[in-house]
């Protein structure tokens, strides 16, 4: 039997008791929602609903329960709906009538909320350290790179000279903007709910600040209906995921394509790499792939979570639990793409000769154009100027720096044998000096700005 | 040690083989896949390849490592990544070198889309089962109902009076398109890929109509690397369980808004609702919630199957093992909210009193609107005047049917005594004798339809 | 021709020049633009790349440009691809010589960033103050409802009786927090990419910090890689705005089901109604059905640009280009579904007579039940006497309230004479008096505080 | 004014009628919806509703609205909330009281899902079209690049030599399956829903039949709550249109990465290629760029509509004015791609030379391994003799093709000097001879099945 089934004159089905079972999801927030329940004690104590004897019954049981949890040695029952009925029938059974009165003044409705809410800014503190290891393994990774230069992309085009350092301070960048959502995420769930009852309030004047002092939550829900009704926190803790997802699934898909045998620009470690059941050659940059990979499932579980409560009326449905599978899963796999790229990047081996040989004289096409520009002429023209001259090399097959000047100043008459002098991968890059560029100096401000950000912590 | 780990200098990290470890999820493939594995040895010996002694100890040793499975016998390691390799290694440990010889000719490419294809048949095959035991209830719910009028809503507000059974037959009619969608997708799944190898094709010719013709398969595929590569049957299959999870939100949110209090309509058998943990009085349509909010869930799995394809370029990536995580749940889910859905409406209780009592006048408007044009004014102008009745009424606080000849000839003139032939429910209901329409006879037709649909099977 | 087709030997094909044109869908950011060009155009000069007079012309040609747009004097070409190069072309058009001197040191790669960022803020700015609005309307409908009791739901079912203006106030809290994350949003768009370049910064050094000084923004990048690369704060936008669509669709819900003519709590008035085409009789909440409706799109356009963003590789690709339309259209939703709810709520009829006569007596149950708690009763114990005294009601058809105190003895001896004050709504509302509870006094207090975070700003 | 405002006794507000007015998107339906009310107008003229000169003035009122909107001379109106009643409106205008009959027995519930399933066939048939063309493109491509011998790829690691023939039929195979969606879309869009009225059926009993017949449809809905409630052949069509949209960014993925300076496998056509503003060397395949990134913008669209409809009762809800623009942008940009796809592909260079000496050694450990097997030992111990090898030839820096016979027996005594016989690209394609590999036999017989499936139509 159920503990709230005294009106009802009929069981619930088998079939019903296997659908609306969510323990084998919830029990993820045991530890929660004891804290929780002993949170609420203390409260019922305070206010008089408990008498001390009771209210340590109570926490005295709960304890046990958690205890014997992670010890393994709790059996659950099918009429479990959830770990919130699951834990107070235990704790009735273990300590009698005193369990009996946890749950006064109580509701499951702002119970689950309070677990969800602790258990998702643990959650994000965790997401949190993992961005910072991660950021931690690109400032070491822009170090040991520093002076390596690599064609920089557009379009999978070569386009310009820039240090591979600065590719890598990009995703410290990114990593640096995700990390404040993450602490906007924790801010949007540092809210108590316990005393918000089934949606009216507790009828019982407890004092939620000591509650919130207790739990660890910075403040306290204004609203009962608005807390039990709402779960905002859920889907933008969702969409951080997804964003770090997507931003992962960038970072991954090029260090596929520099791993192709077209590229080569760098190598997996075999540690992080798989082979072929098949082809006895196969070297497989799966951790990427799946890093890429789950991307998708980040972008799916916020949808998932956004379109059940899309028209939902307020205050709690059980639409509701469907909350929790997305949350969990994705805590899960941003922790574990976030801790795999890491582990990658810092074994990833570098081939800086093949990198070299991957510099194609066209990426100075630009320099080209500026030193027309610098020469007087407005720079729409030297492009074209310069465009034409790509198109006689690429015709003629032809280095650009293989160009005679005879030859580029039937381009232009203001090449002049100087231009010589950009025929130089250091001079390119250390030519994009401005703030943010790819010059040697500015990447190592970036690094040393990094490594501030870093050690604030 | 891995089983292709020949070139590897290193071993995988921990962590890299946690996070590549599919067997947690796939090992739900174990049948196919040993069935895919014994029409493998079976072609493999027809084309000279195994002696029929190693086919023999092969098949044999398969279907003990299946019987132990089925009777819980298997320990897996930390070093199975996948079902596949799980299978062949307990297989070598059993028969030797026998087992060894396996995986000639064939690659995980091929084998786990060939599970994932098998397994795709036979989960649209149980959701066609579970879509025709949904609409079986909704005939025997219609054939109940069959005379009760209810307000038919529009916008939720009273439309026009319409028999329940024709509310219930309109879900019949989706079922029925949503079963041509599982036979289709069933189609786009029912292709072999064994033989395709890892992309090009295996290099033993084996017999491959011979292999799709022992599991089952109605055609092979033509290509190789659209095998290996290709997802679309899992997203296909994927859109089709959205679509039902969708059109069960509807029906669901409408039958949780007729058990309100306010409506009335409808009661919910205990046995499919669930109380409250705090308020005594509560009994609630969990049920139904639940099957509302799965589709959120359901929509979630489309999409991160489908984000997951995007961008990804031929053949096999990694990326690919993330489809079975949400196939295997929104088929399990879509499954649960189909069977949950008919044991709901079978066991449900219309308060015919209460349905009784909501009807409106105002549902017979468009009635007198026709009668109207019957009598010879044009449509618009006919809208307009009870338009303006209907305003009088409602200022007045009037029912439309109480409002007097005299007074409605202040509207029109064309307003007789014979008006008042229009106030009965029955006369709207049948007055709509259109195909389609909700007059007895038409729902007569369509249940005879529906019997007839039934019975072909 | 184009600009940049030096090299192409080669026009684009017509069909190409359609599916590339973004010039449609761009011209949004004319205004954003031509700042962003005229600011370039300062630096240059400062940096001495131009000539005061240069710059005196440029500023003065996009000037002119964006003047004339206003005033629809301009005409666009097939072959402007977007509204960079149209304004390009048409400056050049205008002054000559010097507009081809704009685009040095600039790519468009961060001039469309730039241009989007720059909308972005004013588009947030926008969001935030129709926000406000809303939060303005809610608070004035909670002091004009403030006494009003209505039924508070869990599941559709009423669960306890609630102020409506507490219900109201549920919004303002929502309200508050996505507002927060509009802040954040903000925050992620406020950077300055300009002078990033195609993908390795500018060459020229320009004062980037003058430039962002000009535009208003508070930072300037730190890499112009993640610069030219990332759209972030676009996702990040997307998803505040699909928070707040879903939020609304919630309350819109509600309110469309307290419309219908069987809860009849509310009524929209009729500048925010519309009829039917064919039922005189109808007055449908169209309004609220859009809002709702609307949320789909909102979510729908954050998995778009997450989509498009999923798997591309840095820096620049044309997919990038696919991340306005979502933008645009979301911005132009999200204002619309805040400025007509507001007005909705504002113009909406309160039915009190309607609301009084639903509140059903059973609401009083977790009251009856805290009363045998408050005389000794274990909770557990309370909730199933009163549980079963629920059913006993239910089944014999008596209005809770309406038990002698006689048979109330034969569940529970506990009940005394002074049961009876329990019977009050308003005692009922009062009883939860605890923080964020539904009592006047509570409410009142979240009124005051609301009131002083509207003052602040 | 409204047609539908007899009752209201307010007009409605301006902003309101913004927000409400969906003319500016549903005017694509214009052509349906004047083919359908001639069919209506016809149906009531048969059921003696309308006289002939009533059908005629209709009739011919509504073909010269057809006529002058297709020659830009109809002007709509702010109060025109949609195309049906601007339709009406201007067919009142210029025919009178005929005009005002037309709307009998109708609704714009079942008008507008009569056009939009109208609108869907025609697009589904354009789409089927698109599909045809991109497969006869695929074709010829093939027939051109029959024996163009390339790396096969699995995680973009040169896995096995294929036919370029070989990856291009794969490309058929998968739009194979994808018409055979767009024909079951077409079948699910293909039911008439005329005659359903608001929600019960027309009043007047039409013959449903005759209009099918006179629209084109196959078949005639049987239930007309269905009829106006459902969209489950748009979210159907707009799941299909998703998956070509993720079937194509997969294509167009490999191409962009072929057309890298580091594979240089094709170049794509000037004409279907776009430069840079600032880098005058660029050439960027933004065809495919485009083509991959609006895939997300195909799955978004089909978020967005299924959101929308989840958990929206029965029947019309005015949230159902949000199934359009989806299904429109979609059928609008599936078509694109489709035709752009097809050109690139038939314009493209496919660079012979590079693809040769792209081959490397290494794509033949497979055939070495298969090589021992034939020889007698097991396939996994013969994979791991070959991947020691491999290590051994990475290691020392050989070709796999360069080690002696003597080098090769200390991997196994099983090499033989015929071993050196696998040491041709041909051979090795050559020996995918299987049904569906990539032998030269074997894609002819895919080449002549497929002109077969193209001549049948």
């Amino acid at each position: 039997m159920k503990m709230w089934d005294g009106r009802f004159s009929k069981g619930t089905d088998a079939l019903m008791e296997a659908f609306n079972n969510s323990l084998p999801v919830d029990r993820t927030l045991i530890k929660e929602d004891i804290a929780g329940s002993v949170a609420w004690a203390n409260a019922l104590a305070k206010a008089g609903v408990l008498t001390v004897e009771e209210r340590d019954k109570i926490v005295g049981g709960l304890k046990s329960i958690l205890d014997d949890y992670n010890n393994d040695r709790i059996s659950f029952l099918p009429s479990d709906e959830d770990i919130h009925m699951a834990v107070e029938r235990l704790l009735i059974e273990r300590i009698g009538a005193a369990g009996e009165k946890l749950h006064t003044g109580r509701s499951r409705n702002d119970q689950v909320i309070t677990d969800t809410r602790l258990y998702t800014l643990g959650a994000l503190d965790g997401v949190a350290e993992c961005l910072l290891e991660l950021q931690k393994a690109v400032v070491n990774r822009a170090k040991s790179d520093l002076r390596v230069i690599v064609p920089g992309y557009t379009h999978l085009q070569q386009a310009q000279p820039v240090l591979l350092s600065h590719y890598w301070m990009s995703l410290f960048s990114i990593l640096e903007r995700e990390k404040s959502r993450v602490v906007h995420a924790k801010k949007s769930a540092d809210i108590l709910p316990l005393g918000s009852g089934a949606v009216a309030g507790s009828g019982f004047c407890v004092d939620r600040d000591a509650i919130a002092a207790e739990l660890g939550f910075s403040s306290v829900s204004t609203n009962s209906m608005d807390m039990v009704a709402s779960r905002d926190f859920v889907i933008e803790a969702l969409s951080v995921f997804a964003s770090v997802g997507v931003h992962l699934s960038r970072y991954a898909e090029d260090l596929i394509i520099w791993s192709s045998r077209e590229f080569g620009f760098v190598e997996l470690d075999d540690a992080w790499s798989t082979g072929s059941s098949m082809m006895p050659q196969k070297k497989n940059p799966d951790s990427l792939e799946l890093i890429r990979g789950k991307s998708g499932r980040l972008i799916g579980n916020h949808v998932r979570a956004a379109t059940t409560l899309k028209g939902l009326g307020l205050t709690y449905y059980k639409d509701l639990q469907e909350d929790k599978e997305p949350l969990f899963d994705s805590v899960l796999t941003v922790g574990m793409i976030l801790k795999v790229f890491a582990n990658v990047i810092a074994t990833l081996k570098v081939r800086e000769d093949r990198v070299k040989q991957g510099l194609d004289p066209f990426l100075l096409a630009t320099d080209m154009a500026d030193y027309l520009v610098r020469k007087g002429m407005p720079f729409r023209q030297a492009h074209k100027v310069v465009g034409r001259l790509v198109g006689y090399c690429a015709e003629s097959n032809t280095a650009l720096t293989d160009v005679s000047i005879n030859k580029l100043r039937e381009f232009s008459e203001m090449f002049g044998d100087d231009v010589t002098d950009l025929y130089s991968w250091e001079r390119a890059v250390n030519g994009r000096a401005v703030k943010g560029g790819t010059s040697l100096e500015s990447v190592e401000a970036q690094i040393a700005g990094a490594e501030g950000v870093l050690e604030q912590r």
